[in-house]
């Protein structure tokens, strides 16, 4: 995939979403924020060209925003993941779907309960079929701080799951392109670890008092922590 | 528990156990190695008197050495984890258990594959009953670094997981007895993270040519990692 390609995120009036959203745009690529509704969607994107007034950004509702994409990221809640899947078979076929679903299940969100199957994001692969490439990423991400202009504050290194390594390395790009480490974390089976980690990284924000804990890949050789892109 | 408690470490001959118990025996607590046959436990602690001649130190069969001791460390194949829980009920009943079991299914050993459940130190919590503390750990420590000399060349924090934070507490205090981070991680639930990360780390290891990927948990706000020790 020559380029920045055009990335719908649907979901992306929530917190995550519309976060990776300005970033994105940020960095020069071409959005489409998609929302149940198209008014919500409208507001979205009215808000992020508020922050970044050459951001290449429009509104539509899921459905279309996804037919208008080359890679579609799925940002929204845990309860809404198989019915956002269901309606996005036909749009997504021959493209990456980027699955950032965590499955929280409030109100125990520091104990991880796996859904059915362990991974959201296998689950999605086996729904859209193997013509659609799943990646999970960005779920370890403290979507709060996507809203600020210093992405080196994040100090969380992106897992980069899915059984297509192209499709894997693409995401990559994208988390380094707006300025996070990523690495690839291989199969979508793998996923699991990134979609449980998320209730052990609040259960660490609550017992140590820490703000938005994260983690960093490291090398027992070098003693210290990798830059991915340098290995 | 004052003091350092005395440890068993079930499954004592293999890489992993051979090397948790030449640390925990450097750093002054008694040790039982427990094999299935007397002979190989013998073996491998008059290895271990080789390397540390202070060392306190015995060997027993698998079910003495558990019945001796107050911590008992279980470091088996995944193959042999419900055979062996399975044949310490009796002995472990009012002590911590510690599961540092990964359950890794060869070939495939880059691929997470969930045991039923989703989580082996759950299921082994579940077979022991609520009067034995299972805690798991020290499922990503690369197990060739624990025959060196230098721990400080592991850069892998230890997640422990378990369902009383007492047994959580004393487990973290082993861990950095011997030198390694470690961090209170939540419920016995949350074990599966540590258990998955470890097909994580081995497909980290190929596809970026690492000698020993681990992880460090870090802090956003100060972008650096922390000393769990100080929060």
């Amino acid at each position: 995939m020559p380029g920045k390609p055009a990335i719908a995120i649907i979901g992306g009036t929530g917190d995550l979403g519309s976060g990776l959203a300005r970033q994105l745009a940020k960095a020069g690529y071409a959005i489409t924020i998609g929302s149940r509704t198209l008014e919500k969607a409208q507001q979205a994107a009215t808000e992020i060209r508020k922050n970044i007034p050459a951001a290449n950004i429009r509104a539509a509702a899921n459905p279309d925003a996804a037919a208008s994409a080359e890679v579609v990221i799925m940002t929204v809640p845990f309860a809404s993941h198989a019915r956002t899947i269901d309606s996005l078979v036909d749009s997504v076929q021959g493209k990456i779907l980027v699955d950032a679903t965590v499955p929280l299940v409030p109100p125990k969100v520091m104990r991880v309960q796996l859904p059915p199957g362990g991974c959201v994001a296998k689950r999605a692969q086996q729904t859209l079929g193997q013509n659609v490439r799943v990646v999970s990423a960005f779920q370890n991400i403290a979507a709060a701080h996507l809203h600020g202009d210093d992405l080196s504050a994040i100090a969380c290194d992106v897992l980069v799951c899915g059984n297509d390594p192209e499709a894997r390395q693409c995401v990559v790009g994208l988390a380094e392109n707006i300025g996070l480490r990523a690495w690839q974390a291989g199969p979508i089976d793998n996923s699991v670890v990134a979609e449980a980690l998320t209730s052990v990284l609040i259960f660490l924000n609550k017992k140590y008092q820490l703000d938005g804990a994260g983690i960093r890949i490291t090398d027992t050789v070098t003693a210290s922590m990798n830059n991915p892109g340098q290995v």
